[in-house]
């Protein structure tokens, strides 16, 4: 143990060591000299290295590429290969897909940025990458967040605010300057295995939480060593397949990509976002990652963003080997590169990527510029993360790391996360001394609170990282007495890497549990999984959890139903037998406690679905539907229409009080394409519990060009009202922003009628 | 009924003496120079009168517009109205949703010529409309035919033709010259309501048939009395709205749509289709009725149609009640127009269509240009039915109407569409005298055996006009003997409209029955349905019947599944319960009697499934889908696959006997882009009876600037085979047809390397 310690410290003096004359040298330099100097300096195989990012098994001890051994242990020869003679600039991931603790990750790094520092012609530290997704994710004793989705029911900013700016802090920690994070596609599509790491489905919502998120990771200085660099993905429409599958085809009208999928990018980048991930999938038949009317036209053209653009894992190769648009990789990796792909995540055949693209530019079918241009943004990044001076942070500098008071920002996060669906016969709050069971397969683990990204890939490990914490069993026994609560699983998840096998576990206990008991509380949902491995082809709650739900309902007690899950998944089969729902979504590792203090009545909820909860597994609609989604009845024959079958609409989650809604007031009722458009409502908290509440103005075009969206969330304020008291709120759009995209990529202002809504108040107001 | 007869008579001798004038007249002229006479004679509200199409209904007796009384008789005042004051140039549907007999229908059409020519004063016949589906939908004793979707299992195009001649000869011996089908709209969508009116989810297969419906409907000479004017529809993209729902919006790139959509109008289009009738939804946004792109640049420019397009059912008013495109009908009519809609179905309100028309022109808003273009193509269609000169054709002159030969020819096509998806145990044939229990809603009703469009728009009427054909009950009971059968229907349909509600019926006898039988036929599906009341939101077979399958099951006795329905309901909770599997798709009259036959032997059934039948109801997906849809396994972390669900594959279907493949041949390895390919395999009927046998070609391009399509079906041959018999089945394509569609809606001819299969033999050749 001393021993390695040493060798760590050495290691990091060496690294200090060789910053301080980097440091110097800087100083004389304006950053901008700085890296048209070391440009000018690089070989054509140094910048090619600079291109590529390898993953960390590669560079470990163990039997092959694919896998390391542990403990994990660089391998001096092949990290040497990498960074000395293909001059790698970049390395992401852990290796055997498993969380490690700050010390270790300080330790690696430290010895990485020494071989690319000291050893290497250029200097040119090594920028390291990670997926810290809802906070740290492979860093052991991290804080855990809820992740993405549930910070979007919380309609409250600061949550994503804060769940960055922890993260940013502790992965730091680790000497990590380089975050996967956020993800800013829509969730418009609610079959999408990573739905959960989108902000909802609707655009707006996603922008607002992914500006807060951005500007959290980065703090508008990255070279700062509590910040990190972000990297807003999936540049673009990934989240929407056809197939509702991972990495398969969209579908997509241009006027749609930026309708509904530029805005939270858009946002983003504007908010200083320094680097940007491709879309893995397709849009349109076309791989993104070789269209270049994506990745330069429109990202970098249009929307003017400068930073680095990295590829996702393996989707250069997947050119090739999946989509089939290239003979082999050489076409490949010209294609994406020519694209305007300036990074790309290998991760494993970076010999293959890097001797490919020399002699690309060789044969001149990628021109130089293309790759000046590649490398002069990659190091510009790690001139800008300050990496040059300071290439590793360490966890001593990180007195906050896995604290109290993060855990708090978290616990806030769930709290204000946490939807009440449904509340019947007043059986929320729950009285203390009930005798309570708590059953179903999300009912005591870990794992399915944190969904996936936690301390493994697909969150299995989950389990054996976060034991400290408590699952719903153990915190509704915390909450009402370890003596009123009973758990018995009746179904269990399988422990193995198939997120959705289940199994019956006791579940023969159950009915007579059930008649000894005053209360039922039935967790159900999805076990982890992201990606590909969350891919289904039926939305529809498990036929094993919608058996224990009929069972435990036959006993005739009240029936509460926790839904724990990354997707909504379709319960309308027995919906009806639940007296209450909560939707807990992937709360985090303080969503158990989250969960009991509102069944307690400690927190009074106030989440809001972000998302429309469908009501059938086979036709999905999100709220800014078509009018013809919604279907009147014609006149004679025709008189049929068509309602879209949703279980709970987007916006939806009710409160331990109730909020009333006045005096909706607009300024004017005709205005001018500058005006802007004020707007005013009276909220009111006339229950009998403090509580806080979102508002949210929604606008509709009657008539437009093209056929317009039903309505379309504009603003939204969360506020917090006392008992018996009022606040107005006032809400200011331009007039601008009721327009929509035409097929040509414009915005269209077009004049005419236009109505705005708040709850169940609404006004009509013309633009001339 | 004296009374009534004399005044039909007279009506129709009316009409027999106008003609004559007429025919004269039409004999000194050439038919282009009438037509331009007639233009050049007629006023603005003569020609927008001939654009407007009104429903029977609107001229009938009976309260108001939106139903008649019975039986049916015109209101004389509203005909006039219609015909005389507002020139309306068309008539479709029937009255109170009802089949008519052909001397109703003689007699109504007589009646409205009869005014049209001999009191209006340009003489200008109407055009009488109608859906003749599967048959002549609304015409008592018609020969009812199998749906397109079964037509499409033949996998032989004469069942199409025979289909479409029997038809056409049928809906003119009702005194009807227009029939409002076939549907191309590829069937891609398994969800979609009217997927059994498609020919499947190939556009290949959707062409070839709808190539021959055309051909049996206009005969090449629609002037002659035995054919009628078909009308292709609904261009364009139709049947793929992302909702899965009928008259919602579509996102269809613009090459997929030339790719996958147009094929088959191309090619009915090029055999002489006379008629267009236009997608009642949205593609990317755009109703269809107002996108000029389409239905004049697609259509018209690209494709070179030069005949009438039609709307659909109020779709211009749809423009502004339902798709908010257009802020009053005034704009909607315009918008419908200058896009290039001809005639409007509109159908109830003509008034406000022809006086808003009229007012458009005036103002100069539309063009009499565009005016012009409509009418001229409306009257010439008026000639080439030789309208002018027999406006009315009589049953009298028809006398193989509803006749045995024709039985024949639905019964055949029924025995060749049904398919065998499952037969183990050598259940099949069965032998004679068992005890059969046969059970399910659809095994002894008419209904569901001929779906929507028959004697009624929802089909709901059925049984009382096909009361004399045999249920699946009735023919097995003809065909095993009345002693050996018992009919418990376990589950039943709703008689009410809405065709998908179900309740237990005489469940709880199904158990004892079962004991006492050797083997249950239970037949399971849908209820008739079509257009919007087939909207469905979970594909999954419904639960009661899940439920009875299950309980059946319980017996131990040989389970067979016979499905009937006009989509493919998801079994996968139910499909290993089943010792046999039969799809009957929407059979048609005679698909009893098919059934039984297959049952017993008398037919080696050769069906093949049209479209992938899925296997869970959230991911739907072609035979044709992309690479990534389909995605093998990476080296390394990432390595999940990803299988598409299915039940089925596209072009499945078994045998009573074995079909052996060898001997696949190429001409050439290499190719150029004007050769064509020869290729032949020899197919032997190695197993123990008589059979036929779809071979199918397919080509695959392995690498392509779009992601190309995992495969395609280029080339289809039923061919019969005794026992023991070999034959060389030979194809013929020319390497141009191996190209695709590109982004810029060009074909796109890429050299490399191609692959070509057949069942399981494959070839790869090169295009240089």
């Amino acid at each position: 143990m001393m021993k390695k310690l040493y060798r760590f410290l050495d290691l990091a003096f060496i690294a200090i060591i060789s910053l301080c004359s980097a440091e110097v040298q800087a100083q004389k330099e304006s950053v901008q000299t700085s890296i048209e100097k070391t440009l000018a300096a690089m070989t054509l195989e140094e910048k090619v290295g600079q291109m590529a990012q390898i993953t960390l098994d590669v560079i470990a001890e163990g039997g092959n590429r694919y896998a390391s051994s542990e403990p994990l242990r660089l391998n001096k020869k092949e990290l040497e290969k990498a960074l000395l003679k293909y001059h790698v600039g970049s390395i992401l991931n852990t290796t055997n897909n498993r969380a490690r603790t700050p010390e270790v990750w300080n330790k690696i790094i430290a010895e990485i940025q020494d071989i690319a520092i000291n050893k290497s012609r250029m200097k040119i530290p090594v920028i390291y990458g990670i997926d810290a997704i809802h906070g740290a994710t492979y860093s052991v004793g991290a804080t855990m967040f809820p992740q993405q989705i549930a910070l979007a029911a919380t309609f409250n900013p600061q949550h994503a605010f804060e769940t960055a700016r922890v993260t940013a802090y502790e992965t730091r920690a680790c000497g990590i300057a380089w975050n996967f994070s956020p993800v800013l596609d829509i969730g418009a599509d609610q079959r999408f295995s990573r739905l959960f790491e989108n902000f909802g489905e609707d655009p707006y919502l996603s922008s607002v939480m992914g500006e807060q998120m951005v500007k959290g990771y980065e703090g508008g200085n990255i070279a700062d060593p509590h910040h990190v660099a972000s990297c807003i993905k999936h540049f673009l429409g990934y989240s929407v397949p056809r197939s509702g599958k991972d990495r398969t085809p969209a579908y997509i009208p241009y006027h749609q990509l930026l309708e509904y999928h530029v805005p939270p990018f858009r946002k983003a980048i504007d908010a200083g976002a320094k680097t940007v991930m491709i879309n893995s999938g397709l849009i349109n038949d076309i791989p993104v990652h070789s269209d270049k009317a994506v990745v330069t036209g429109l990202l970098q053209q249009k929307l003017g963003f400068s930073g680095l653009i990295v590829s996702d894992w393996n989707d250069i190769e997947n050119l090739m080997r999946r989509d089939h648009v290239a003979a082999n990789m050489k076409e490949a990796i010209a294609l994406a590169v020519n694209a305007g792909i300036d990074m790309s995540m290998i991760p494993y055949q970076y010999e293959e990527f890097c001797d490919n693209l020399v002699a690309l530019v060789k044969e001149g079918k990628v021109k130089q510029e293309r790759i000046d241009d590649a490398v002069r943004k990659i190091v510009k990044l790690k001139y800008e993360l300050n990496l040059f001076q300071q290439p590793i942070t360490y966890i001593k500098d990180y007195p906050d790391y896995g604290s109290a008071k993060f855990a708090r920002l978290s616990y806030n996060a769930a709290a204000e996360a946490i939807t009440l669906l449904k509340n019947e016969k007043q059986i929320l709050p729950l009285k203390k001394g009930a005798k309570i069971l708590v059953t179903g397969p999300n009912a005591n683990s870990m794992r399915p609170i944190n969904g996936g990204w936690s301390y493994s890939w697909q969150g299995e490990k989950t389990d054996e990282f976060a034991k400290d914490y408590n699952t719903f069993f153990e915190a509704i026994a915390n909450e009402f007495g370890t003596q009123h609560v009973q758990y018995i699983p009746g179904v269990s998840y399988s422990k193995e890497i198939e997120y959705y096998k289940q199994y019956k576990d006791q579940f023969n206990l159950i009915a007579n549990a059930v008649r000894s008991s005053d209360v039922v509380i039935v967790c159900i949902g999805e076990n982890s999984y992201t990606e590909k491995p969350g891919d289904l082809s039926d939305l529809s709650l498990s036929d094993l959890q919608v058996e224990l739900v009929k069972e435990v309902a036959k006993g005739g007690k009240p029936v509460i139903l926790i839904l724990n899950e990354g997707r909504p998944r379709v319960i309308s089969k027995i919906e009806h037998l639940a007296d209450v729902i909560i939707q807990t979504y992937l709360p985090g590792n303080y969503g158990g406690d989250a969960l009991a203090d509102i069944l307690s009545g400690k927190i009074n909820p106030s989440g809001k679905l972000p998302y429309t909860y469908p009501g059938a597994p086979s036709s999905l609609i999100n709220y800014y539907h078509k009018p013809s989604e919604a279907q009147e009845k014609m006149e004679g024959a025709y008189n049929y229409q068509s309602t879209p079958e949703s279980q709970y609409p987007f916006g939806f989650g009710l409160s331990y009080t109730t909020f009333k809604y006045d005096n909706l007031t607009v300024d004017k009722n005709v205005f001018s394409i500058n005006d802007e458009i004020n707007i005013t409502v009276d909220v009111s908290n006339i229950g009998k519990n403090a509580g806080k509440e979102v508002v949210m103005l929604f606008s509709s075009d009657m008539v437009a060009s093209l056929t317009p969206d039903i309505k379309r969330l504009r603003r939204f304020e969360k506020i917090e009202l006392d008992k018996g008291e009022k606040k107005t709120v006032h809400f200011k759009i331009k007039a601008a922003e009721l327009g929509f995209i035409g097929t040509d990529g414009l915005l269209k202002l077009e004049p005419g009628e236009f109505n705005l809504q708040i709850e169940k108040l609404s006004r009509k107001i013309r633009l001339k």
